[in-house]
């Protein structure tokens, strides 16, 4: 990759951010690490305060978010989260700083001296974290779930990125897997992968599954289909926000729900946190072409 | 499907239209056959004239394209095409007519009095056909190659819907696949896939495969990736027009190629026409919803 | 299945059993469940004392194994073991018994008046519950591996049941995998597979893994392959009795090991449960076609 | 594979020698080729007669079947078979040779004082040829069928080798599949592997298929099961000898069938080629382990 970058400062955030900084050194760059005040000692990787891993570093990585709703860049891994303060602003000065909901960023730092680069608005990062989501989902059913995929019905609800992971994945475990999806086009799709297709309107004529994976942020799952689709199942909700499960009536009718967020980072950090590398390598390749 | 329709006119056209047609009428619909004239019977199908076809249908299908360069409806199945004779217009007129092309059919028949529908420009179609030329695409690689797909080194050039139908196929065929892209996101769900994931403008890095698949209509297998990919391959062109392949210069290195086109037809007219069925259906309950 | 039988008595047992018991009486079979002093009730299912449950029963169903190592039937769901009392016994006359490893049943009840079988020992038993097995090491290779499946560096030792059912899942979910075996036709199905076979003797000659599965009961995993294959794996021993892995050697290089013995009762009872019935099923059927 | 022998003499067979051959030299070893008169010249490779071939080499190579009814060895590719002349034996003296039905060599040449090797009787050799057969009969119900193997009903009759690998094949081009098998264990693989298990002998309560695989050597489909299962389908018989089939009484009913033997050969030769370089290899390292 490299295009005359040699270093990289990896500042808050979470295990990600820790594989991300592994990553990065194991593919020969150096690599400062701050904000990571419960970590002692990292091999090859320089351990320092914020400051110090800004100063340098040409290109500096902040977390997902890239800062939290108090202003300050988290740091789980520190005793308090990270201040912008204006020492921190003036060593990021003139520098490559990578970060997730860029806005955020932009807004509290209005003239922040350095070029800003947002690692998730791009689409091969959402397409990546998808499949780490769908593999994290499924190995939530594996657990939650007394029986196995293998033999199991299985619901998807939606057929955007995570519905076509969890699609491939469910089938090639041998689920006996419905996929319901609103455009004709992906109707055509789930058929051709082996599974069922059908329509949101015709959820209602379909009987009781095993596992319900619902990926629509939208209130898909409401009392009649629980009633109808769950009441023996277990449902995965994978929609951000508040999801798109009746949970309230799911909860009285005694049906087992989990609202699973964040899964890349919570099931599979080293992976996510090597999605954040190559996909800042790509920003950068595609800067310097 | 049904919304007060009872009776389908097939008119003109391929196997297609005829596995079309059976298929209608095993859903329980009146059919009439025109443009068939070596076709003597079919069970359950009124065979007879375009005109009467038309004249007894609330529905009426021609077929892919609509019309030919002579301005008529291709008729491979009687001794000449159909034409666009007044009486055969009067015989539509109030009716819905599917067809492919409609343009071209709008352009001949300005005022056709019909209700005309395009089922080719429909995604679903587009979908639903990738799948089955994708299938048609592997087996003349099947019959071509000496060897077997599994454990054959494979390339597919291009991510559109045939290449994700390819890349789905082949990898669970077992062979050992490298798939070419253009954006990220493509690359990222071919490397999800357990392909290889390559950017175009790195291919010339490559070495030498067993069997080519080209997707892209525009000039991708030039003389020097040709000798450096495909000097031992078979190399299949699935791009529409002129192809993507130096068909010249793979002449004079001895490299085997096959442009093949309009594959659902040749390959497999009763998938196609059950296709051409299942989206006239979708057209229809749309509109009537 | 039916054959004349109407009734099922479930005695002892983990949740396995009471998912055998769920499975018969929802195939509309009488069942009645014994040492399960912790349930309380269960629908369409009596739940009553061993010798009750014997007594009703024209079908006795103890667990797997038949009888612990005090010579009593495991019953983990009530306060204590079942005694075979000479009531137990009496009620149990003439009846058909189903078990597993029923050596030790016919040993301690060397008269018993019943007829004995032994669900564990038919292939199909064995088959089943591999899959499950495989099932169950994915799902612990998921929730310990801080990576995904999809994309990491897997290998599997050993081509039996449940190296076969690994070697299909793992492939399917995008791992990048190396399955090792000793016969040379297994070596072959494993490269029709996709997926990179080695023999064992030549496993020292491999690099590092990200995720290791172990299914060979014999010492495999020595010190030397562990620091030539696992230095920064997760190692997964599926191999029964002391497994295959040097787990001193390993604790001393700091590798992740994990023993994981009887997964299907414990990932999944609800399928390991409808295993066990349809095993039942299928003896009942030979003895009377 | 090199334990010493340096020169391999290829005598007799079809394409797939030549392919054998082929793969050879490109291993590096010094190959003579012998009856193929009408092979003028390969690249790298001596072509010569068959008592030369033999004379220069350390290992020779003759075909499966080593000797045709007319006990001579088949030479396709020559005007007429080779006769095992007391030159070309003499110039095998010594030597290791390998060959297919090897007990047709032994009774035709009782003492021949070379070591004679079967290449055919090693399981792996079935393994790879079932894979290969398995995918040429995909292609061979590509091309026949109509429609697409997608979406299409499918049966396979038995769960051998062939049997194996077509049930992983299909599964994985999105066939509905139903897999007939006879013993248990084999059922519970079927069903894992997500397609339909059903006994032979409850073959008759099923409905009719797009396409069906018979690898039973055993007359499985007699008139009363092809008038229930194939009265549409493309029936495709890869069972040696007689096959599995009521040929007369398919015809008699207008359904196609094809009898498809010694599909590697046909379809696939370079493939099949190199399984019989394979073989040999390990028979060779088994040798002088």
């Amino acid at each position: 990759m490299n295009k005359g970058f040699n270093s990289f400062g990896v500042i808050g955030g979470d295990k990600r951010q820790l594989y991300c900084a592994r990553a990065l050194s194991d593919d020969g760059y150096m690599v400062s690490l701050g904000g990571f005040d419960s970590v002692k000692e990292m091999r090859n990787i320089e351990v320092t305060t914020p400051f110090e891993a800004a100063l340098m570093s040409e290109i500096i990585i902040l977390p997902l978010p890239s800062l939290g709703s108090d202003g300050k860049i988290p740091a789980p891994f520190s005793k308090g989260n990270i201040e912008l303060t204006p020492d921190l602003l003036t060593a990021m000065k003139g520098k490559r700083v990578f970060c997730g909901f860029a806005d955020k960023l932009r807004k509290a730092v209005p003239a922040p001296g350095a070029e800003i680069f947002d690692y998730y608005e791009r689409e091969e990062f959402a397409v990546a974290n998808a499949v780490v989501t769908a593999e994290g989902a499924i190995s939530l059913a594996m657990i939650n779930f007394e029986g196995t995929i293998n033999g199991s019905k299985c619901l998807v609800l939606g057929y955007g990125r995570i519905g076509k992971a969890l699609t491939d994945m469910l089938t090639s475990l041998g689920a006996r897997l419905t996929v319901s999806a609103r455009k004709p086009q992906d109707l055509a799709w789930i058929r051709s992968k082996g599974a069922t297709a059908v329509k949101f309107s015709k959820l209602y004529e379909l009987e009781s599954f095993d596992i319900i994976f619902n990926t629509v942020p939208a209130p898909v799952l409401d009392s009649l289909l629980l009633a109808k689709l769950a009441s023996k199942a277990l449902v995965i909700d994978l929609a951000s926000g508040k999801g798109g499960v009746d949970f309230y009536s799911a909860e009285r009718m005694g049906i087992d729900t989990i609202h699973a967020l964040s899964l890349p980072g919570k099931c599979a950090p080293k992976t996510a946190g090597e999605i954040v590398k190559n996909t800042i390598y790509h920003i950068l390749e595609e800067e310097y072409r």
